[in-house]
């Protein structure tokens, strides 16, 4: 089997990069779309990020044999609701959100007849909303598929292959594991991102306009980061706490060993960990997954 | 006044890019590099990054009128010393360091007799060594230069001047306002950098690989600055001690207090946070130090 008519809830970053990459890499393949902002669904229709966008959930959904929630972790259960009424018997729901224990949960209580398969693509900006997308934001990212227990062979198969189509590579793993590996690589840089921009922009002794200045020092980077969707990242933190802490817990007893180290004037320890740090960077780079180029090939504005 | 001879005492990614930048924006001016290490000798007069490459850090300053040290903080004492005995005694001695008070004491402390002003270009990418230059590393990146008291202005002017020629924008301030500055922009965000890939690293529930593959939720950009020079960073952090301890201890309050929002479902504290930080954000690629392109200009590779 193999999806014919995609419905895409929510046309932000990620659900208008589906739809344009659906065009340029299935160009068979349907899709409708629905977002509950009507500015939003305006400049979706501008930008033709579905072949349709409807003003109603429900006919969003109508025909569709794959549906995908890309909506904020909060907003899951009342787009389930919305879309609840039209919803095919057969059609197959899946999502987008960066954790999947709890998104898994709200969709099963939510639609108790559907096949649910959730999944996550690790792709995205710093932008957001229904400017942000393009074709290829899922080239060469994984997409991580958790199917819950008894779920369908085929379908899981059709899903894999979907995501596959649009340039993703695809693992599966359980929905537990998911959100730990990604409370690693995801969720807990984004909250130490958030923290030290705050932390940097309420400062007395130094001013804002001199941390920005002077943000070429490394500082930046990490503004990329904070620059994220705040209700996307609320969600996030909501309902993935338990690893969340676990991590940040043993991050925070690292922080604390190289607190130790600086007050204690231990350069040995801190050589150490600063070594060790750069086989990772290569390991990244040589697996695809960063820009080899200095500086994420940054262009530095013409001098 | 204006140089007409600068030496380059470290051949590293820093001083290379200097030796080209003056080639390229002042050809009238003359060039001569020194590093410890003869393997870097070599390749920096393969790729010519000064006129004149000397096996003799002496030879190397003779005739120079500025002399500036690219060395790693715990590398400054030895350097000054071994140039000391072929330094013209007019000569104006500056440095590149990211720290400001502790360099500017050390040289003084070793040439005496010496006009020494300290600067800091606030620029870089995280590769070093002799093949990492290049000539437009300044451009429209800020220099700061800390003249110590009583310094001659028309030496000063001529430091700001220099800098500027090669594309860089100079801002002056004392050394100790500096390195309060640069604690918050670049030297906490490089010990939270190297201590995340740390930890990430070395969990048992997440493997290394998983961190490898799913890197591109965020975490990847940490990965660039942990790659960063090690033994320059530890110097960084033996020698700024006190304002990276103050700096890191707001953070961690800062820490605290999202850590426990998380685990109070305190959904509000968070977006409040997540909300403020984007305009920092803009505003650093409002001023030009950043690439405004969504995730820094990252190309995705052909999929």
């Amino acid at each position: 089997m193999s999806f014919q008519h995609v419905a895409i809830i929510g046309l932000g970053l990620i659900g208008g990069s589906i739809g344009l990459a659906v065009r340029e890499h299935l160009p068979g393949v349907t899709t409708t779309g629905y977002d509950l902002d009507p500015q939003v669904r305006a400049r979706a229709r501008e930008r033709m990020l579905a072949d349709a966008v409807c003003d109603d959930p429900a006919a969003a959904v109508a025909g569709a044999d794959l549906v995908i929630l890309c909506v904020p972790v909060g907003a899951m259960a009342a787009a389930a609701d919305a879309i609840a009424p039209g919803l095919p018997p057969g059609a197959v729901i899946s999502d987008v959100g960066s954790l999947k224990e709890a998104i898994g949960r709200t969709l099963a209580e939510r639609l108790p007849n559907h096949a649910i398969i959730p999944a996550h693509p690790v792709a995205g900006t710093e932008h957001s909303g229904p400017d942000a997308g393009f074709a290829t934001l899922f080239h060469q990212r994984w997409c991580i598929v958790t199917p819950p227990a008894g779920a369908d062979p085929a379908q899981v198969a059709a899903l894999v292959a979907f995501w596959e189509s649009l340039g993703a590579m695809v693992e599966t793993m359980d929905a537990e594991h998911h959100d730990r590996v990604l409370a690693v690589t995801s969720h807990i840089p984004h909250l130490i991102a958030y923290t030290i921009v705050g932390t940097a922009s309420e400062l007395e002794s130094v001013t804002r306009s001199e941390v920005i200045k002077y943000s070429a020092g490394g500082f930046r980077d990490f503004t990329r980061i904070a620059a994220s969707d705040p209700t996307m990242w609320r969600d996030v933190f909501l309902h993935n706490r338990e690893a969340v802490l676990d991590m940040l817990d043993r991050f925070l007893t690292d922080l604390a060993l190289m607190r130790e180290a600086i007050r204690a004037s231990d350069g040995e320890t801190m050589f150490d960990v600063f070594s060790r740090t750069r086989a990772i960077r290569r390991s990244i780079v040589a697996l695809g997954q960063d820009d080899p180029r200095p500086d994420f090939g940054r262009q530095p504005p013409p001098g």
